[in-house]
């Protein structure tokens, strides 16, 4: 099926369902199909299993009356259209990043993460019980999309570069692939960010034409077999400390949903967001050694380029709060938090892995 | 109602409950009533809420069909009760810790977690990404019950002590507050473990009957008002860097759900599981810094007790994996992902936060 073709048929199955949907109010239990578009390729059993693991909670959950079918990226829209897709209704729902879209408003990214936010745990705690959900749902809102957060990588690795870098100096002229927020604050600092498919990194990187890419992780960085052709491997990536994914659903196709089954996605999405967390928790440290024994060369940023970046961020989230209310109101609120919360981390959590990374360097773990 | 009538009532009740469950397999969306026990009491809204949470999510996804009533610690019976009135029916489902239930079996006490074991996240990774489950769940069917991970509180304070200490010395002959397994392995380093209920703590410490006390957080903590008869207030609780909770259901009830209640039982479990750290994470560092200017001493444990107490876990750990083949298959499935899991934490999450807990000390969050 060519893709236009695909893309009209896909369209019309939405039409169909919201026509089932609709008057559904009235059944305890009726059938709806729903088609899911995800932002990422089946190869990253991570992120993208997350909305299959989605799936098949609601499914259990209803006894295979609501059903949601995932599609992945480019099979009814692109990676980058889920936001266009579930707000004019191609789709009912689909899974990405708020950061995806911060061209249309910067305050999108916010949902996401940010660099130099929040770290995972805390980003979890500002959404659910520090008011992060409900500024974001009337941002989401204004696009007619309710959401779920759904997931979350942990802190990401910094991505691969060709050569060391060890001063600010060195950034200067960096083609790094790296995008949105991150990739407009590292200009300041001379790097010229560069937007790269997935399957073209390599190849860049091989030939040169960029002299760095970020991705993920250990597990999902695995696949693309960078550290062939860009070995040096940097942490942390401290523009993605948290990359809290959201389900995006559209707006009039949630509020038709039966009570229970609202229910259901809502408790079924807070169940994705412990269970990716959780894969990517098990599957990054083997994969981490696997790396090393390919000959990944791991280097910590240097704080002297750290101490540059989060000045550079400083500048950029004053200057977006200067523009726009909305991303002052919600950063603001996520930066009193994050204040407080690197205070109380500091102190049981850190001290207790500090202490057994420490045993883990002596092998006594 | 006397507690003895009360607990009479309330196990008619139970029985009634199971004659209702039983024939509704054949229906897809029967009235089921379950009763809950806690083991905890209504005073903390993070642990006995989070079982209130349960409640009201599979309701929610129910259209009120699944009711869980519950109950907290003494209502219907005792909070170190919870896994014998689940295994004999007097409730359907408890929430509760496993550790509580080591005495039958220490092997329980690695499903909440244990001295020197994982951290929060990585706990939740080994469960359901592990093997931790499957492993447990094995366990857990030897005492008629089936089990999911619900509600973890992250890494625990080291508790209120009267005085400083600073050597192991120092700890020799000290009456603590504190159960269980830790008990045992501080007992090495002649600590006089302590077991106290919450409301008699404040006048042991206030008369000296005791010389320190364990309990949760600085957000539970803090009701108990215990900063002002033992100000040291020590980190980490290297005992409960993880206290993973459980949800505790009766096998032959959980069996007789129909499989969509049993669908939204663990995919609500799991969003609670997600939900109880969240809130934790979000009260603890207001309350922190309301300790503070209580007048809390914040202590770190001296490296030299960390390392003693390391010790003492490990002979502990060797002693009952020589005499519990069930208790060595548990624990080592759990170190081996410990050994890698500090590994990989040491590079993008330990590193991000330092830098950000640097910033936080600077005055620049």
């Amino acid at each position: 099926m060519k893709r236009r073709d695909f893309f009209q048929a896909a369209a019309g199955a939405g039409l169909a369902s919201t026509v089932i949907a609709a008057p559904a109010i009235a059944q305890s239990a009726p059938d709806v199909h729903w088609r899911l578009t995800s932002s990422y390729p089946k190869s990253l059993d991570t992120i993208y299993g997350a909305a299959e693991t989605l799936s098949r909670y609601v499914a259990e959950a209803t006894d295979n009356k609501f059903k949601i079918q995932v599609f992945a990226a480019g099979e009814i829209v692109g990676a980058l259209q889920v936001l266009d897709a579930v707000q004019n209704g191609t789709v009912q729902c689909g899974h990405t990043v708020g950061q995806f879209y911060w061209g249309k408003d910067p305050a999108f990214a916010l949902a996401t993460g940010g660099p130099f936010c929040l770290n995972s745990r805390m980003h979890s705690a500002w959404l659910y019980y520090g008011g992060g959900n409900e500024l974001l749902d009337k941002l989401f809102a204004q696009s007619n999309i309710t959401a779920f957060p759904c997931g979350n990588t942990g802190a990401q690795m910094g991505g691969w570069f060709r050569k060391e870098i060890k001063t600010v100096q060195d950034l200067n002229g960096l083609k790094i692939r790296i995008a949105g927020l991150t990739g407009s604050m590292l200009q300041k600092l001379g790097v010229v960010p560069q937007q790269i498919a997935a399957g073209e990194i390599y190849p860049a990187l091989e030939r040169g034409t960029i002299d760095a890419s970020e991705w993920v992780g250990p597990y999902d960085d695995e696949k693309l077999g960078l550290v062939k052709v860009a070995p040096y491997y940097y942490y942390p990536g401290f523009w993605e400390a948290s990359a809290q994914q959201h389900l995006f659903i559209n707006r009039d196709q949630f509020n038709s949903l039966p009570p229970a089954y609202k229910g259901v996605l809502k408790a079924a999405a807070q169940a994705v967001n412990c269970d990716m967390q959780a894969k990517y928790d098990a599957v990054n440290p083997a994969a981490l050694k696997r790396l090393a024994g390919a000959g990944a060369q791991l280097r910590p940023f240097s704080v002297e380029i750290l101490d540059a970046c989060f000045g550079a961020a400083q500048e950029v989230y004053s200057e977006l709060s200067a523009k726009n209310p909305t991303f002052k109101t919600i950063y603001d609120s996520m930066a009193r938090y994050r204040a407080e919360a690197y205070l109380w981390f500091q102190l049981a959590e850190y001290n207790y892995d500090s202490y057994m990374m420490r045993q883990q360097r002596a092998g006594k773990l």
